[in-house]
């Protein structure tokens, strides 16, 4: 257990272009506020700082709910928490799965002893409503489940239609926003999102560690008329809503620096304004679409059904996954992901993501993407960038 | 849900003077590392900070154990991640409570429905290993489960002798060292240690956010001849394993900025050494004890008993606390803690830990304290920084 410090140099992650499934770049704004001297979690002044990151966030999922919240862990720790807070032991509980996170919800339903009721759905389509409002007949399902913007496909899951059938069925509306949430249409009020989850290192453009969730009345009273206790302590929302109400009742120690950087992100967001944010992000998605496809290449997805946020590319045959993914890397700093189990080998995901969703990351991906599968030898249609350049002169 | 970007100023803390039960103040090297770029979670730079951080905290812990990470949440989080993954439902622990977080490790303990044995302790008093030995006289329990550092009352709880009796009786041996590692000696190996969990913002001086937990051999095999789900998915170690073993399998997005903060403060413990460290811990604890005393006030645990890290001084007859906590906030800037529980308006819980552990930081407090209570009218002996300046010039 000797140790010898001068083993270890100065943090110097140097200069990456995250255009992966998250985390996105962040913004030197956010990195300094993150930086600001920690403080306690019940000083005054961090007090005030929870109450505007309480406001923010309400603007962000746009909702009135007065329970939402940063959950001091990351975007799975958001997924257990809404879970472990509202199911209780035999309750039925519908899980759509179209992709991994789908996927691991469905996993988190039963270690909690709920009754699952799984909707298999096609890896890179939305979920079909028709499907859910079959699978539910003759049941009582407590929650119905989705993805709204699936990392592992791109897919951006239509909400209203499910939200209706869950609503019919007397069932909450359990809503993965993680890759959605600052960046694609999703107003948690309007669509009659009863409770969701987000991740702070994807469209808001904080680093990893927090997840914002959202509770709307019938979630409350599905937690406040529980008959068995909480499982997890840690996530036990009972307890944490008292420390982030008027009570400020101790529960745990906030990750205070962490959510210095939120805050920040979120002030940011409003400066922008949600409507031209997601604009934003159409925009930089459609440009980046028209080069992939100008190049010959094609999309995993159908175009209704595309995820701004989050860009599947199929990768052209006899293309080496791994190695366009290392050059990407090593020569031009850029991050892009593989896929993710059945796909893996079969589509590049590329995010455009909050801080990063640009014309300048457009552009370079597209410039080295072409390089690189040129020295591979693929077969690729020159000139794309003419079409992306023609797209953003017209908008 | 409009909001004006306009209402929401930089991010300022201003200047406090971190003397609570945590977090404690954070040096600048460690802001300065948390704000480097955001990166990906499987980039080959991040997953070498990742090795060199397991490396930081097996040497931290004293331990060998190779399954030494820090757990993506903040202290609390790491106590959950230790019983959720060693308990199953029906086996037998012993948790011994005399403070708040044994009582938060007995609440946990029933959530995940163990049959929970509580050893009650006075709160301000270490427990008494022959009460452990008797209480588990014919039964068998799998885990005994202490707190090292009461956070809420200021003991240091011995324990190799507690060791001895939970392997004596086939149980692991579990232990909070939330306000001890890094300021307090408590090597894991040598003391027998099978299963441990901290936090990094008490005596590591790293923002909160994140629990590093060591799991020794015996904790291992527990958790792999498991019969049962781990309840929780976000904090399941056979899981997570994956990710910071040499599979390099994505669970979670890891908080990467604060690994980077957590890996510049452990440099900074590695640049100190432990002994150097433990020995700053236990002079600057002897100086505010000295200062306490000559001050004509009294500490609430008995000498042997008192933890260097968590000071818990007793409020003076007919002080008001309040008050007091409030001068010492708005006159000066320091942050102390007040009592839980029973103890409420009873102690002061005053924190030397970490980088808030100085020669500077004792004097501060002893004079803003004097002043404070000579102007509240409470009956103080003038003179203590004199004692205090003795100690120091003596060691």
């Amino acid at each position: 257990m000797n140790i010898n410090s001068n083993d270890f140099k100065d943090i110097d992650p140097g200069d990456r272009v995250l255009m992966g499934p998250g985390p996105s770049n962040v913004s030197a704004r956010v990195l300094q506020a993150m930086s600001a001297p920690c403080i306690g979690h019940l000083d005054p002044y961090f007090l005030l700082i929870m109450d505007e990151t309480q406001r923010l966030l309400k603007y962000l999922f746009q909702t009135e709910n007065p329970f939402t919240i940063p959950v001091s862990g990351t975007g799975s720790a958001g997924m257990e928490t809404c879970f472990v807070n509202l199911i209780e032991p035999g309750d039925e509980v519908v899980v759509c799965t179209n992709g991994v996170f789908g996927m691991r919800m469905a996993d988190i339903v039963k270690r909690l002893d709920g009754k699952l009721i799984q909707v298999d759905g096609e890896w890179g389509r939305a979920i079909d409503p028709e499907v859910v409002r079959t699978a539910i007949r003759g049941k009582n399902p407590k929650i119905i489940a989705l993805v709204h913007a699936e990392t592992s496909t791109g897919v951006c899951q239509p909400l209203k239609d499910i939200a209706h059938i869950a609503h019919e069925a007397g069932a909450l509306f359990l809503v993965d926003m993680v890759t959605s949430l600052g960046g694609v249409e999703g107003a948690v009020d309007s669509t009659e999102i009863d409770v969701a989850y987000s991740g702070t290192q994807k469209c808001i453009s904080c680093p990893p560690g927090l997840s914002p969730v959202t509770f709307g009345p019938a979630a409350i009273n599905a937690l406040e008329s529980r008959k068995s206790p909480i499982v997890s302590w840690y996530l036990d929302m009972s307890m944490v809503r008292s420390y982030w109400g008027s009570e400020r009742k101790y529960h745990h120690t906030a990750p205070i620096n962490m959510i210095y950087a939120l805050r920040e992100a979120l002030r940011i967001i409003a400066e922008e304004g949600l409507e031209a944010r997601f604009a934003r992000h159409q925009l930089n998605h459609r440009a980046l679409v028209a080069g992939i496809e100008a190049m010959g290449l094609s999309m995993f997805v159908p175009e209704p059904e595309r995820l701004p946020s989050l860009n599947a590319v199929r990768i052209p045959e006899g293309v080496n996954d791994i190695k366009v993914r290392k050059a990407l890397l090593t020569d031009f700093g850029i991050e892009i992901g593989g896929g993710l189990g059945d796909l893996q080998g079969k589509i590049w995901r590329v995010g455009l993501m909050g801080h990063s969703s640009s014309r300048k990351n457009v552009f370079l991906f597209l410039s080295a993407i072409e390089t690189i599968l040129n020295a591979e030898g693929a077969k690729i249609t020159t000139g794309a960038l003419n079409e992306v350049s023609a797209l953003y002169a017209n908008t």
